[in-house]
């Protein structure tokens, strides 16, 4: 590590000469020229359910995502930038590319993105943090921005308006839930803290506003670490098929075919659900459901027929399944959940299976040429399936097996202080309030 | 171990010398002159959802659980019971009272029963291995025999109709399963077998039914180890309610609470559900539901009104949840439901919670005076609750923590064999042809 | 009380001069000294769905119906009583027996109630219109007063809090709500009004506070008249079985079985529902539901297991029936509803039959012994049904076959006026505030 | 009548006149050239939910449907009309222009399709009678080819494996059946019968076959009148927008709105329901609910979000409507459903309005460009609806208000005879086959 170590600082170095250049002002400039991300640690805590997170090293690169068509959350975005930039200078921001064209020339320092020419670096290579302004679909947004990565940054969520499933920060709290997350795993009191001029830009800074805070480990922002879905698509033959932009980009639709030995780079992942559906066809989609791992240890649960078939994570099942009428998991009910969209069986019940379970769709030729559309968190694949074709599905694993080490998920923030106690759980705390099951219909007289 | 191993030999040696007394036929014992029970250990497999049962000797006391009032069912027991007794002679067979009452005239050798005087001894103390004829229904009996202890036996379970959800094994294979079960981790090639005298009723029969089969490690008996809830009842302020018949002798009402030092030596468990309900009081429950530990770290979760609440396990899932609009979920799900019963709430859907998670249901005032049922797999509590009393849930920890170690739970000895190949999941197998998922309604144009 | 009869009968004729009688005063009297009651006509208007009212001559005796143990509701109750007595002086306050004891004192002239002795007068003998205070429960609980009369005198109600489904006004309306009612059908210029000194008591006063207004046919109350259900019981061999109280006079439940050539006099009526439920017992309850008229043109539905089955009216299809997913019903389409809650199959779903379908719910012998529970409108029978017993169940007939006349149901006085503008539909109007079908979980991304 | 009743017997001596001609045998004609279309009346019985079928004359022009893509169904059919031929010479067969092209040759004599060039005659105007030989898709597609007409001919129904919730007569059966339909109505004892030649045609044949049956009206055929929707699509300003083909011929998809003296003469009509949904946008459809007429006497409902919404005929309850969580409604309930599909509001549970209520469906400015699909009984139209369209759509009025004349509707030919004793309901009897209310999941212990 100390190698990149030092690498990033002197890319952090270059950095700070952009600010001199008064020509580089409001200019939008390509992530491939920030230093390579930062990876977390991420340690249990005496609440088993939450980890802590731990920094090496200050993060850099922020990633800025934004719910669209909203003023408000636009001038809140203009408010909490400013505020990063200037108390945490050596911070690099960055913008999905529609944002940073819309707001550059607000800005008198340079902005990042993601450039759609040859040179293109996915987001996962260089966000040690993202952080969202809008509700739960924007936090999905984000997600999707790291659908085909093994590893994604932590996610600090805020809200303008009522609180989503997903555990947004109320957006008054920017300054204060920033701060906890960029200072978490810090070491309270390193005694050459300030003192030698070459580290300062690698360590935690000294500046007014964080001196004096208790930072230690004790303070470190909560993660709940969201599992995803691994998923796959699959030819009749076995073959996997490409994805589609905006799970590939552009370029890669057309490349090989994965090899052997490299079998899952081309998986993605969805925080939500994967979702198969008759689409626009008035004829209900007929599937057949396996579950085991193929093509030798498979097993049918049943062939089956509905308007389609969600597989959800917890995350997901107060989303879309809970319209469907699947229950509502815990994020840390280590599951995942089947749930039919208007089965034409009334006993087909939603299912609830255990995370490492792998699921199989397969598109039957019962469908009669007619295609089934697919979409990974909401996003639809244009290209729709057909008969023989097999989504594969399994549960991320989080943990690397026989380690601690943690790695998959989507590590999301907490929120966490005040009335909150230790060890009480915000999922608990915020379910009632978003769906009223205290609310009563009707009068009891 | 090795001093109750010592004893347990030389009690099975007094064992023996009861077929010598013809006098003693056809005689009901008490089960405390059995030799004492013999813990078996599970061993992770390749599989490793499922477990292999380990056998440190022969068992040797085996409870027989049958369905009643129906003639099918007996005629089955009669044949069952005769081929464990000519083939394993050195097994000594239980039944419950009223069972053993009604049949022991058939046999020519003692069968054992819990007496109801003063000797009270429970099944847990003594029974190797239970073993039921009938249904899920039975199985659930059987295990509410055991719902005050922390270590059941394991249980092998035959169906003489239809199977039902818990993995009930075909009464015609009822030889090839008991022996299964009954040499499960027997080391395959003890050089010592059948030549050290005394080591002989310590150690696997080498009867000709038993001779030139495999019966290593790789022929081990499949363990789904199914989770229950762990239940305890209190006052108002906090004291813990004694337990009723069946799940307290009727010695135990009487005693005294129990002493903080052993605060949980008073829990029963349930392998299905835990029920609170209105009863035959028209007036809807009116409960609140806390998550987290009393009395500190509890957040409430809603205060609700309906028929009622079920808490559930996985297993409980395909049970009354499922009536109640509730998800099916896979047995190796750590998690516990909690399925409103009609609620007066449209939003209230079932929750799938983490299985470690604490749950309270608190009756509260606004019942008015009626007290609200509760019921421990189907069996009612004859003195309903009253406000300000609550019942306390949480999933039953199934591995000692930080070990490898595996307790508590209901070890369930799943169909294996034949078309079942190596990790398939007899679960996913029986449950389409239980619930009949493609079978659609109406017809399709 | 032989004294007060003969006492009340002469002040019958001569009614504004007990107010004279101080003697008089805070009196309680039976209903039986009453005149006799009003029936109103019921127009059909342009707005076919809803009736128009017509007294042949104000209406007189009024009961008042509130909901118990609520200080707001019964200061109320003071304020309205004042008012319609001193405005309206020939009306008689009629209460139930409970709140006449409570609140007699409060007023300064003599209150009517029913008396539990040999000459007791049902309600529907006398009451020309009822009056609820509270909500829905208040509503159910005052139809349930007239649960034994194939007529029911028209329901004003009003609503101290929350509107609920049955269509309250708010009260600070009352005044004008019950002016309109009480005028309803007046022809609007009759010349003779207030000339003939005889036939006062019949026509409408003219004080001051009623003149000039517009009180022609055009003004007529709306009337929704709400179905019912027609209940009996049966023994296994068909023979009825008596009701109890409170839909039967203690004098009654040992009378003799009705005779042929009145078989119906038995009947009970339901604003909301009948339900069959297991009560306290955990086992479920086995019944077969029958479709057709006993004994001959009966054809069986299913045998069905559920922890209980209702039936009920489109009035209450936004009661229990939607706890257990029964569909919301308009109360105008002429229908019942049969409902199975927590059935042990998943394919029972609700099911809507036309009113005037025979329904015969009967208990079988699989519930071997266990008693299942009846209740009707949330008043449960002590006297639960064994096996063999029989409930039958037909929607009432609101209209006279072969005429315009309407008997039968409960004539529901709606909302009118301000926002409402003629033939538009009050339930619709409510529905929406009621349960918040526009209210999304979650966020929208 | 009489005239039209003329002119038919001549098409009717042309028609024979074509078997003469060899050269015309395995011709396809237009039914432009059969004789017009003979109304029946529908007389009610004593069991007053069905109505009696009353020819005025034997029915000539037979509509043969069938389910494609099926060998049995074929050669059922090859069988069906061949002994319709030549047992009731005077009928001429009707079949589908893919249908007639298909199996012509099989013929010796002509058959009658419609045409698709600018002689242009649909269906409604000759078809006598319809008859399926399939399942409950076949029927609801013979009733889509009646789709725009206010009078629709009986239906008769075969099926040839299991019987849908459309009540099917088994194949086997279909001697008889046809023969009851044909002869419903005619008078027992006509003493003319036989004797007068040149009425032969227009009066009940008198082959062996059928003489001596009792065929008087109380053997007439007995009809269930299913209600339908009635369906328009406006423009955000109220103008009516044409339909599509199949419910358009395709030349009349330009023509002019309609004309204000007759603005109904576009609406379309749906047997099952009128759904519609965001189909392949993953974007939930947002849509606001009316009731009451448009312009002036509507109220919104609700404005909600959804994968689609459903309005269903209670024929439509027992198909999609029941996938999405309907109630199953009996079909002489004379109303309509909404039904929500996956609705992100978990109060919005499924309506059931009274027939004669105007609903309108309309498209929210908040879909955002995105087209909502609209279907109607499973065929998609096109083209999607954009923001401000409407879907109007209220129950078929199936009587002449004021008179006893039926009108609207599909007269549906029930099940008869055998077991079914008179006054029976086939749908009660076929539910529970159908639905298997008692078949308990998991095992009763």
């Amino acid at each position: 590590m100390t190698r990149a170590w030092r690498c990033s600082r002197i890319a952090s170095r270059h950095g700070t000469r952009w600010f001199a250049s008064s020509a580089r002002r409001r200019e939008i400039r390509s992530i491939a020229e920030l230093p390579s991300r930062i990876y977390p640690g991420f340690r249990e805590t005496s609440n088993h359910d939450l980890l802590a997170l731990q920094w090496p090293a200050p993060p850099r690169n922020i990633l800025f995502v934004r719910k669209n068509d909203d003023a408000p959350v636009q001038d809140a975005l203009n408010e909490y930038t400013r505020h990063v930039k200037s108390t945490y200078p050596d911070t690099n921001l960055i913008f999905e590319p529609d944002v940073a064209k819309q707001i550059h020339d607000a800005f008198d320092f340079p902005i990042y993105t993601v450039t759609e020419d040859e040179t293109h670096v996915p987001y996962h290579e260089k966000v040690d943090l993202t952080t969202t302004l809008g509700g739960d679909g924007t936090i999905l947004h984000a997600a999707s921005l790291f659908a085909t990565a093994t590893s994604v940054p932590p996610v600090l969520s805020f809200s303008m308006g009522t609180l989503g499933f997903l555990g947004e920060w109320k957006f008054p709290d920017y300054k204060r839930a920033f701060r906890d997350v960029y200072v978490s795993g810090h070491p309270p009191s390193t005694p050459t803290d300030g003192g030698s001029g070459p580290t300062t830009t690698t360590t935690w800074p000294t500046s007014p506003s964080l001196r004096g805070k208790s930072m230690g480990p004790t303070r470190a922002a909560r993660i709940l670490m969201r599992n995803r879905l691994r998923i796959g698509i699959f030819s009749p033959t076995g073959a996997r098929l490409p994805h589609e932009p905006p799970f590939a980009h552009p370029s890669q639709t057309q490349t090989q075919p994965p090899t052997p030995d490299n079998p899952h780079n081309e998986d993605i992942f969805a925080l939500n659900e994967v979702l198969l559906h008759r689409g626009a066809n008035p004829h209900l989609a007929h599937l057949t459901i396996l579950i085991g791992n193929p093509p030798h240890h498979q097993r049918v649960l049943t062939t089956a027929i509905a308007d389609g078939f969600l597989i959800s994570t917890p995350t997901g099942s107060t989303a879309y399944s809970l319209s469907s009428g699947g229950s509502i998991v815990h994020p840390l009910v280590s599951s995942l959940l089947l749930t039919p969209i208007c089965p034409r069986s009334l006993s087909f019940r939603p299912l609830v299976l255990p995370s490492n379970t792998p699921v199989t769709l397969r598109i039957e030729a019962a469908n009669r040429g007619k295609e089934i559309e697919v979409s990974v968190d909401g996003v639809r694949r244009k290209q729709g399936l057909r008969a023989g074709m097999e989504v594969r599905v399994v549960g991320e694993e989080v943990r690397t097996p026989g380690t601690r080490d943690w790695r998959g998920g989507v590590p999301s923030i907490v929120r966490s202080g005040g009335v909150m106690a230790e060890g009480e759980d915000h999922w608990v705390g915020g379910l009632n309030g978003l769906l009223k099951f205290n609310y009563p219909f009707g009068e009891e007289g």
